[in-house]
């Protein structure tokens, strides 16, 4: 395998693409670094060195980076990996702290470590940055090859199956043969349901989380008008802004986006309890049009935390390879493409998700069983809506570890 | 009532506002003009001549312009006239076809006119076109009192209560004493409220659709993003661009927040069925970013339709309206809000409404009730969300003609 790429240390220039660099003076102070419990660090691949990476879509890369994190010690014969897979917004760091270069703790930092629903005494974990993204694996901010400048509006479309192929080139570097569990919610989800249809013979337990075997219209929908909102920001500039001052670039625009997204994410009766009609600016004297009600300063809280730490034009690709997400595409139909699957199947729903609704995954579920494949579903039961697969870790664990010891794991 | 206002013949500077003016020239052309049928026909009030107009939110404003529409005629005793309320991107033509200054077919053509459900051999319907609004009625394209200039983002916020202070001075001039009935979806339905809240006297039934009694976080989440989408459009310039060229002006930001609202004005289930995921520009060879699939398109054509009809800083002070939209403001809370209805209430809900969710309506309904309130809760079975009022005429014409018949009507 030693042909498909190498493992290199750290590479400072890469670990702060040049977005990053611009913007690292808004990030907000977060205390003294600390290594990160349970202990996680990034790493990066260089893949693609010597040949051409052609995408699903048509374009091309070359020399990708991937930027890794892992906790745990693989087994020898490679066996007890697991393949966490993010979703838009999140990266590489599933478990640790937040730190110099890393905006947010592990999103899913309460489930991994020693003794852990992800055990790290047992399992090897390991999450990469997604294709496309923009916490150190190749993205549009990233530089190109010939260190021309970056990428920038210049990146190619992305789709799920590329985000899957540079995961398995991660897993040939790594000396995995076939996953013990693929895992992942929402995009994550996407990229877990791709590894079963595109590897069936490199997993052995898929836990597709709150996604869709295809984006529906209203997914897109939501989507697309966010990319809309990026690009009616002046600041965005045709996808060429990363000579901006700090502070400067298609915030206003990302933060938009953002929030549109952040509605769906939660629920109507979650916004009712937490923020009513609670008012910033109260509601006294002169009614001012800009005045806010809380809901309105939490969506913008909700933006300024993006602004500071996510490259709008990821965001651009992101969204859009959740569109393209299609698994039936190109493999004659829906049925065909689960036929595939050989893994067994959890598909888990939440209960009050709107975006990614729970039909999607039972539907999943109902495919896969006629086809005679190993397929449940569960539900998170939760008032919070599609956010809940990060928020509801007790239940998330649950389900994970019920799916861990029952299904093909070591 | 004649001190309160005049009745005035159409004024030609009023009929095209500057902002319609600028833009009559991207008007789509719709067939050559023909009068309505049945009969409507804009007129204009021109009321707070003299005097204040005091606005809930502290604003003021003097010498405002209502427009309105009429079909049948008024008993000599005024006792058969019925208001429509218009929702958002609605206005006074209730009834009857497009033509030139009137972009759209009337919103209720179908129920409106001789032996129709609103029967205009019976009853004589009003029309209004809402105060803040870009269809005739004064609003921040209309030309400030003293002439220099158009209001623009000088216009003071307005309430759903100030709407209804204009209608009833509306209903003055025209010599009605009290309505025979209050109808109206969404901010339509807003406005019905607050007619029997705060003139109990003078309604005499009810019919509040798809509405609330006071907007949620959600829906203040949605409206407050598409109102930063606007203000995201560099064209729309702090609010000042009536002395854009035509074809510009705010348009990109109005139309991204209108594809927001589009969104959450129909459901899941309609999108899938209507657009699945089909393309317009097809997925082969290159993928490119903003290749779009139909919905995008849909949404597109909805954005486009808008800015040819509508002026953004409407849709900024009438977003705003329907936020603060709430009747318990100022009232020692919901219960004696209500308490002040008179009339008979038919609330009425959409099945699939996610965005004034049936829920409202019922609660609307219980509240009532206790307070020993003569209130029904009726349901339109739609698959077709929010919008369902406007969409499904035969069940709200149905709905509509037994709460006339079993109401408080002459």
């Amino acid at each position: 395998m030693a042909d498909i790429g190498d493992l290199v240390e750290a590479d400072s220039a890469l670990e702060q693409p040049s977005w990053t660099r611009a913007h690292a003076s808004t990030l907000p102070a977060s205390g003294a670094w600390r290594p990160s419990d349970p202990p996680g660090e990034r790493q990066f691949l260089r893949t693609f060195v010597d040949r051409t990476f052609v995408l699903e879509g048509g374009g091309q890369l070359s020399d990708v980076t991937v930027a890794f994190e892992t906790w745990g010690t693989l087994a020898p014969d490679g066996s007890n990996a697991i393949l966490l897979c993010h979703a838009l917004t999140g990266d590489a760091h599933a478990a640790g702290r937040a730190g110099p270069g890393q905006p947010t703790p592990g999103w899913w930092d309460g489930l991994i470590g020693p003794g852990r629903v992800l055990d790290t005494d047992r399992f090897f974990v390991v999450c990469a940055n997604v294709l496309g993204g923009c916490q150190g694996t190749t993205g549009p901010a990233s530089p190109r090859p010939d260190r021309l400048g970056v990428y920038g509006a210049g990146f190619p479309v992305v789709t799920v199956r590329d985000m899957v192929r540079t995961q398995a080139r991660l897993a040939d570097a790594l000396g995995i043969g076939s996953w013990a569990a693929v895992v992942g919610g929402s995009m994550g989800g996407m990229q877990v349901l791709e590894w079963g249809i595109m590897f069936p013979e490199r997993v052995r337990l898929l836990v597709p989380i709150a996604t869709c075997a295809a984006a529906t219209a209203q997914q897109i929908a939501y989507w697309s008008t966010g990319r809309r909102a990026i690009a009616l920001d002046p600041a965005w500039h045709g996808g060429d802004y990363y000579d901006a001052a700090p502070g400067e670039g298609p915030h206003r625009g990302l933060a938009v986006a953002r929030m549109i997204s952040q509605i769906t994410f939660r629920t109507d009766r979650v916004f009712t309890a937490r923020f009513g009609r609670d008012e910033v600016e109260p509601l006294s004297g002169q009614f001012g049009m800009w005045d806010r009600f809380q809901v309105e300063r939490y969506l913008e809280h909700h933006g300024d935390k993006l602004i500071r730490r996510f490259d709008a034009n990821s965001y651009l690709l992101l969204t859009k390879a959740m569109d393209l997400h299609d698994i039936s595409r190109g493999r004659g139909g829906l049925t065909a493409a689960l036929g595939r699957i050989q893994a067994p199947v959890l598909a888990v729903g939440v209960s009050s998700d709107t975006l990614y609704p729970k039909y999607q995954s039972q539907e999943l579920v109902r495919v896969l069983r006629s086809q005679g494949g190993a397929a449940r579903y569960a539900e998170i039961d939760s008032p919070h809506g599609h956010d809940a697969f990060l928020l509801e870790l007790e239940q998330v664990g649950r389900l994970l570890a019920g799916a861990l010891e029952e299904g093909d794991s070591p």
